[in-house]
């Protein structure tokens, strides 16, 4: 079977320390195969949306769930979780915005756009390590979303 | 100061022993004081819009976390998730679906409707007070939602 391992966790995350960081937090839950790290907003949209460097992917089984950082260079996070939310393959796709900001703006627009769950990142290592692992827990072993 | 205590999670259930579960559960966590149990889908949209039995009530504050069963009493649950997550007042309040079907329409029609997570019921005592512990654990500790 050549069938590609589908794609559990869609990652958009443009620092490198934080992703170094939450594949170590996963790696000790044995996801780390089935993460697939995106370093922009325009990136994950392709990724999600099958264009650019993504044309042609197997489109019907999204990743499980996607973690979004806010600050992303070409297109931003909220404009990618608009984009997400608008469009019916893949508004049942759970978001968790995964940010260093607690702005009540931020939180606010967030979940009017729709956003599953947002959690600002804890500077703190083992903080962060322990949330990270909260939060692959919760998202692939708790939650139901569709076909999953 | 004569402020009630804010409800932190609205338990939408009419199972007299899922509720009895949920509570013990949340007891040991100690957030038993800041949950508020409704029986049916009416007395939910009461509460949540403060009319009927729940006139007057002050809206500021929602819960910040709404556990509902999809089969409930005089207003199903889906209809419930439809209200809330149709009106500006709400629509920022975090939904769970926590209910006892795995069926794909079921989960497949929530996240249409806008739920931000969807979690089945298990059966065995121990495993679902395992699940009602890390539902608290996420929604109430680590996920922010607006004014949380």
């Amino acid at each position: 079977m050549n069938e590609p391992q589908r794609v559990e966790i869609l990652l958009v995350e443009d620092n490198p320390n934080d992703i170094r960081l939450t594949l170590h937090a996963f790696k000790r839950q044995n996801i780390i195969n089935q993460i697939h790290v995106v370093r922009d907003g325009a990136e994950a949209l392709d990724f999600l949306f099958g264009t650019g460097d993504y044309a042609g992917r197997q489109l019907e089984h999204g990743p499980r769930v996607i973690l979004l950082d806010l600050k992303l260079p070409l297109v931003d996070g909220l404009e990618v979780l608009r984009r997400i939310k608008h469009d019916p393959r893949t508004r049942s796709i759970p978001v968790v915005v995964l940010t260093s900001s607690a702005e009540e703006r931020d939180v606010v627009s967030s979940y009017e756009l729709g956003v599953n769950s947002y959690i600002v990142k804890p500077v703190d290592f083992e903080q962060f390590t322990e949330v990270a692992r909260s939060l692959g827990m919760y998202w692939l072993l708790l939650n139901y979303s569709p076909q999953s």
